[in-house]
């Protein structure tokens, strides 16, 4: 029992997270998993449940999935969370997102902390116009 | 002096104060201002900082104007400021965003905030493919 | 049992929780105490064991009693606490706090919001001089 | 195009990135410049404009500079931004934060996260008094 | 298309969100459906997924059902969500929470929260024997 | 005077900073102490001052000892501190936790992040049978 869980391979898994990884590579057209899937893989119905939110939130919708993959990128990057801004980033890239795009995205990731934090504190009180 | 700064209305505005005003509706083609910047007027130097950067991040760029009012909402959606949604949830409505999107947009952040905390929790290294 | 705790006044007061409400007036040198402390009344050792840790920390020591309260407002404002940001910012006013100094305060938390993300996102590295 | 942006060094700048880290070292008094604006010159229009916030938020004011370190130090401690404590936290140092003096800020740091989070949790009512 | 969205009542909901709500109150042993499922249900698919990870997440497992609300109730405090500490509160009453259980609950959500920020700020490394 | 405060072994502690390791060791039956205090060592009064925070809260109460680890856990998994995980995860293994309880304690903290998120961002409002 170690205190990190390890990246489970394919070889190494078993048949129900196996069927997961290879939904997970036939959706996504590619040959590999990345570490994200095998590390929930120590517990599979957990492996199972995630993969299907992120199936269904991310597929084919009312907003492009160039889109969809920057409101990721945006919220991971809100969050500070490395590995995500990393995956969800080369998704965006993959889709078509730029560099300049990706400052720009940046750039209203910060500022909207800084708003989101100053409306805040002041407590200002929503305008009728937006009720 | 009160706790709470109260929104500071135009006819009872500075010059240097109404000058931003008056940049805020010529900008957005209104004929008025929300309270966030009637509050920040207590403080002229910040009420210009702050409409300067917002004037500079969400003007013509590499990202389109629905795109950019998605991302500021779906950050502020994450960071539960309720004004932030209401002031850039409208603006992205101006600017086509549909119900739909509107739905798809809180799904991901959701979504993306529980993937988020399982990948930091669990600590999974970034794969080499995305390095 | 209802879901929301109410403040437990100083007449309805147990003799242990009467205590802390006497040594909170005494140190404040006021004759009355705040609902913060009137609600963590109804689980008496958390009273006095947060009024300890905050008369050990905001006590006299190294930083003088306005920095005290300007950074626990600053902290405040950050975390979003509008409770927090009311009563510091008050006893903040009460050792002196001008309302340039409060409206730089926030200016203050709300570039650090904006820069802590952007940095974080970024994955910035610790500049040798820094370490 | 990687996934983390790199430093931009003094020497592989372009005339308008060369111009804000002239201006940076002109304001510090300093013949280096710190990796957050080495990696934020991948981007001009950014670089600039969080210059000009920090060169005016962080500007002789009402707040003395001390305390304005102090307080941009508390609020990237409360927000786990190392690389900002570490820079900052260098700053203030430099403005003569003494060790007593920063070890009763981090204390004031975690207090104010514990007590945000009761008062929240609670739902503890404003006291007329503060408002 | 207002800003805000309304709960939609089971005598106006369609088909597909009466089978959802149905099968809350099936599962729940009750006769009504609280407002988080109301709003939501202006997005059935979201609605029908997100009762899905609920149900799966909180039903019968390795923990008991009482420790799985009150890790419920915990995290919503943490994250200052009220609608979800009420509502997942009344659960854990029904569960058999005490108030005395809830307050030590409060308490570990407050000092976790005061570590917590003094670990990260700090920059503590992690031990061997935890490794 | 460096950046990052270093752990202070037992050979090298003060006196009063001993008697609390030698406290911490008897409480706990170890002959260790890991690195958080070590590293608080460097202010006695918060060092003692934090010790007899978590001694009065993760003492014998109303939620039995496995409960209250697996709080500090979840608390800790929602705010991404890993030093803090690896502690007390340490420690609710030692109460006995099993993998199969971590899983399902990670699926509720993502779960909850989830919902908090989606709630706080509807604006969700508290039925009658919560309050």
């Amino acid at each position: 029992m170690s205190a990190r869980r390890q990246p489970i391979e394919y070889a190494d898994a078993s048949a129900e997270v196996r069927a997961v990884y290879d939904d997970i590579m036939a959706t996504r057209g590619t040959d590999w998993v990345n570490n994200f899937w095998k590390v929930l893989a120590h517990d599979p119905p957990t492996l199972r449940r995630i993969w299907a939110n992120i199936k269904q939130v991310m597929g084919p919708g009312a907003l492009d999935p160039l889109t969809k993959e920057l409101l990721y990128v945006a919220v991971s990057a809100s969050n500070g969370c490395h590995y995500c801004i990393a995956s969800h980033g080369a998704a965006a890239r993959r889709q078509g997102m730029s560099e300049a795009q990706y400052s720009e995205l940046l750039a209203i990731v910060g500022l909207a902390n800084e708003t989101n934090k100053l409306v805040t504190a002041l407590g200002v009180e929503t305008d009728a116009a937006f009720r």
